[in-house]
């Protein structure tokens, strides 16, 4: 038997998880919305963010709640503080799978997409739905080896935002002003959403080995 | 006399009046290195990015270390609680004065604004300055009356940022792919800079005043 302290500690983790999985499920959409120009789709990642917001709300409440209740001290205390942040990360991106979908739906019928950035944008979609699914695994089950294959999926996420660069500084780019703020801006968006990601992976670690990150390491940016 | 709890607290509300200040210095000297392609003024914004860094870490550390040893409930708590959550808001704005900072050394010895949109990137600088400038007397003050005002200079920075859109997007761009980018990118990182002024203002609301933003807009982001 677990003591009450640490059942409200597993029904936290649980919420992160599930958090996760509303994150890559609205990713995974969103680039779909993105690259069929499909507006229903687009629409619903847009509707369904609330419900992201609305667990960080519920489980971030009830960290303050369990703080005041059961005063936690050293590593105890320290898992409650970084459930609130991992909670802070996943909510951005969830916040960053709707700014992709309003990208989709601001240009339907059109794809925002050129022909020549779909496979780009395609695979951004698939290492982000990769990289939250890790993440969860990590928080599920305190895995810190499979927080190293994360970051390996975090360079490949900045090795096609950079190709999205190349595209646009390649002197070639003859799809117009347009769709290069667009592409500028939701490459931005897959790379953050990673950023986030590799965060909520490396305060695991944190947790589990205690190995000091600097804090803009641990907020995924260097 | 205060209590030892109490001067802990106003030691924290101190640094983080100290982070709005380097935030805005960042960010008014990134505007300078930007406008007038200063490298060296754009290397000190990068350079010095690591003491805002610097002073987060101790803040939480000390954060964390005032729960565990005072174990602070109610406001007390929430105090501790929200002056964490401010310190990563104003860490990030040291990240976006540093990320305009590397858009001017990237273009160096080019200024990566085109003429056309001088007036408007010198107008966000400010604006960014102000509010970064209002939030630390809100913290200070906790003059929730500012708070409003702080919403004001958003608004006016959000129009800023659609004026960088209506000009990419009015089909006279003549800068190239290149200059569309770069605005693009530092368009959204003073609108980011802002939104995360506006969320510590609106954090000090929710201390003072107990009344509930959703996570959404505590995270100054709707």
């Amino acid at each position: 038997m677990r003591d009450a302290f640490h059942e409200d500690l597993d029904k936290i983790s649980d919420d992160l998880v599930e958090m996760t999985r509303l994150a890559g499920s609205a990713m995974a959409r969103a680039t779909t919305a993105l690259l069929d120009a499909d507006i229903h789709l687009a629409e619903g990642v847009i509707a369904a963010d609330h419900e992201i917001d609305q667990i960080r709300r519920e489980l971030d409440d009830r960290s303050i709640d369990l703080l005041a209740r059961q005063q936690p001290v050293a590593t105890d205390l320290r898992m409650v503080v970084t459930a609130m942040r991992m909670s802070a990360d996943l909510e951005r991106m969830g916040d960053l799978a709707r700014h992709v979908a309003k990208v989709a739906r601001l240009r339907y019928p059109q794809s925002a997409i050129p022909p020549v950035l779909r496979a780009n944008v395609l695979q951004m979609g698939q290492v982000a739905e990769r990289i939250v699914a890790k993440a969860g695994s990590i928080i599920a089950s305190k895995d810190i080896d499979a927080a190293v294959e994360l970051e390996r999926d975090d360079d490949e996420m900045d090795r096609l935002h950079r190709e999205i660069f190349n595209q646009l500084m390649s002197g070639k780019w003859e799809f117009g002003t347009e769709a290069a703020v667009d592409a500028t801006l939701v490459g931005r968006y897959y790379e953050r959403f990673a950023d986030h990601a590799v965060s909520v992976a490396r305060r695991v670690v944190y947790l589990v080995t205690g190995e000091w990150h600097t804090e803009a390491e641990l907020d995924g940016e260097e």
